[in-house]
């Protein structure tokens, strides 16, 4: 895994230190994620008025090349490409001539002789959208839609425009993550992004089975008690858990998870009273979040899913431009 | 279902008496409908043009929510949408992510979130339409592509203009709806729509356990015999016999429903020598309909589908407009 | 066989010579094939620029019927019709309303009354594509994207085009086939679209259970063993093995199938130096042919795929001149 991050790092920046793939947030810094941002916010605009349309991506073609289904995901990025005027494909590789015992590499070449000018990859084992970007042809462009344990990258950015659109600064921001980090490739990204972002403080929350070994020498405070570690802060990142962890007897159960980790109204009010409440959906009530917190006045969760395509559209015209320059 | 079709009345018009959403035909006035019938015709013109598109929908977002398949409808749809400019999402929700346990309510926010401007509705559960714009953000407007036995709306603003097309009005017309009333949500919003316009007489010709209780109450003749209630009609409406029905014991079998209830050359004869044939598709033949009525010269039928295309052109186009105005 | 072949021809083409259709190669002329192979460099110089667009289908329908699943064939018609400007329709018929019983013509006249302008057919039965241009309305266009083992016209064509841009002339040439040439819509378009091109040899090498019989007729020679019949050739055209063939007793296995007709380099030695390697894909590696011989400096395989969009766009373009002149 750690080689994969430092390759990634590597990889997705030409030699003018931009943008050329977009794999992981780690080895960004912060001008560049603040750009970014910026760009983003532009984006949003667009998407509040009556012709929610650019031309940057005219004549481009995007490809969404899905190994795990994510209507979600694929949605967003899917339009993101349609209202920046890209033709756009979807793949759905389960389904696609795979079955026909192509092989990954060779449905890579065909798509890239198309001419595709983005792969937008997601993928169930992490690595895959680095693997992708170098054996990829020069001229086409890889964002990752999440690969495995890895990395979702633009979701942690999604993330960041979110948090800067509520709070003055990221420097004295005290930030809770909540759940089951050892799984997420969200809380992995999101991590990155903060510390790049030189947040002041990050608490980690989650029970001992759900946490990376030596978490701590990620400069982050581990809490294993929900109330504890939400006492005085700004923003509150939950994450979702994963069904399956229930199976795999790390977990006792739903019932039991929601008692000790659930965000519930008496549980918020340890943090700041203009705390904003994010997850990265599809949410699970009743699991780790309380319906009337998901839905509450401090829940930016929409809003997220809003600054989702925004986001998109900023990375696909960000590569774009510093490739055709 | 009352209930739905009082509360979806109130919902689907503005202030102003405009269409916000499209629910059902119910509620309706016959200058509305005249006037979708109107631009319905101006589309009409648009789809035989060298070029068929309007850019009235540029950068609008139509999102096809099919929770029930229908390849023609969902054609119709993103057809309608495509040449119209808009962006057009197919959103499957058998396979989304309500499999990953997401509710229909956190799905429409997210959808929402991501600045969709219509939601077109497809679901096999009575209301459902009606459920989503109860509970949709204001921006978004809903078009029911469908909705259980409840309503077809656009289906039937399409037979009015296919009847339009052919006859010259529509108070001195005897119009007769033949098959399965009770379960038809085509042939309620089709008695809504005729009953609107002032359509002279209503037969409609069913046997008893294919009938609604108290029908009479609606203002129509009922007939079990299919020659006898098409005596000097100027429009047949056939509906599509759901094969489910078969087996739920509530007929005999196909041929014996064929021999009974078929729509033949003889039987067509006892209606008016320029009467048209109709049918909402897709056709049974030897079921409902002998291949050579469905064939012949009094068919419209493929003019129905044709006129499909304008229509929900004309009703995206209208609830548009009214919400930009 | 034979007959749908002489049905196809003269369906194809308007009483000018031009085309309406694309089935066959079957009946056309060098001077067609030519300016179709012109009008695809044409294209091919627009997918290199960094809009890849045209507007000359704006407005238009494009349909793919899909009765037989092809994501590579699909993505490059749909691509093809994007970047054409087309509104693009995929119609996969097994999931569609031919389930509910609609017959394979009344969905296409259903089609046909949306305005669709071309169908792209896809379908395991031989004359599929020419059943459907024989019954449809005269408006629309039909394009064979492969049917049963009759033809695949359009990979005939960028196979051409592949052949010309490497070589200096038809006449001069010598080529080889080689794989299951009784089973191949491919072999069949390509051996047509040859000797139409007037090319000086056609050497076809496969076992004797994968040739068609009597096939010295078509004025071939006739090779069972692998590199006497590379001998000095300049093309050499692999065919994909369908593993099918394998259970059908046809063959004794992969590994023998490899060790007698696979191309490895030594076997390519024994073409000229300069000889190009193709191959429809998607490849079987270490069944007809070594990696390295795919992947090396002879093949042109991914050239194909690039020219396979150009080709579909040429062909489009051409059909929608023609109709509209």
């Amino acid at each position: 895994m750690i080689e994969i991050m430092n390759k990634s790092q590597l990889l997705q920046l030409d030699n003018h230190g931009r943008l050329r793939h977009f794999l992981t947030i780690e080895g960004l810094n912060a001008p560049l994620i603040q750009s970014l941002l910026d760009k983003a916010e532009g984006f949003l605009d667009i998407s509040r008025q009556p012709i929610k349309k650019s031309s940057l991506l005219q004549g481009k073609t995007v490809t969404n090349l899905f190994f795990e289904p994510s209507t979600r995901t694929r949605t967003t990025f899917e339009l993101a490409a349609k209202r920046l005027s890209a033709d756009v494909m979807n793949i759905n590789i389960a389904t696609s001539s795979t079955t026909k015992g192509e092989s990954l590499l060779d449905t890579l070449r065909n798509l890239e002789a198309m001419h595709t000018d983005i792969f937008v990859v997601r993928h169930d084992q992490s690595g895959a959208a680095h693997f992708i970007a170098e054996y990829v042809d020069k001229n086409v462009a890889v964002i990752n839609g999440g690969d495995g344990r890895h990395a979702h990258p633009t979701q942690a950015i999604l993330d960041m425009l979110t948090i800067r659109q509520h709070k003055s600064s990221f420097e004295n921001l005290r930030v809770a993550i909540v759940g089951d980090i050892l799984h997420s490739r969200v809380a992995r990204s999101e991590l990155q992004a903060l510390q790049l972002l030189g947040v002041g403080e990050i608490h980690v929350i989650a029970p001992k089975t759900l946490l990376p070994r030596f978490i701590e020498q990620y400069g982050v405070k581990v809490f294993y008690d929900l109330s504890e570690g939400l006492r005085d802060v700004d923003v509150v990142m939950m994450l979702r858990l994963q069904k399956e962890r229930m199976l795999s007897a790390l977990l006792p159960n739903e019932q039991e998870y929601y008692r000790c980790y659930g965000l519930t109204e008496e549980r918020l009010a340890c943090a700041k009273p203009d705390a904003i409440v994010m997850h990265p959906g599809p949410i699970n009530r009743h699991v780790e979040i309380a319906p009337s917190v998901a839905d509450g006045k401090q829940s930016v969760i929409l809003q997220q899913v809003s600054n989702g395509i925004a986001v998109r559209m900023a990375v696909m015209a960000m590569i774009m431009e510093n490739r055709s320059s």
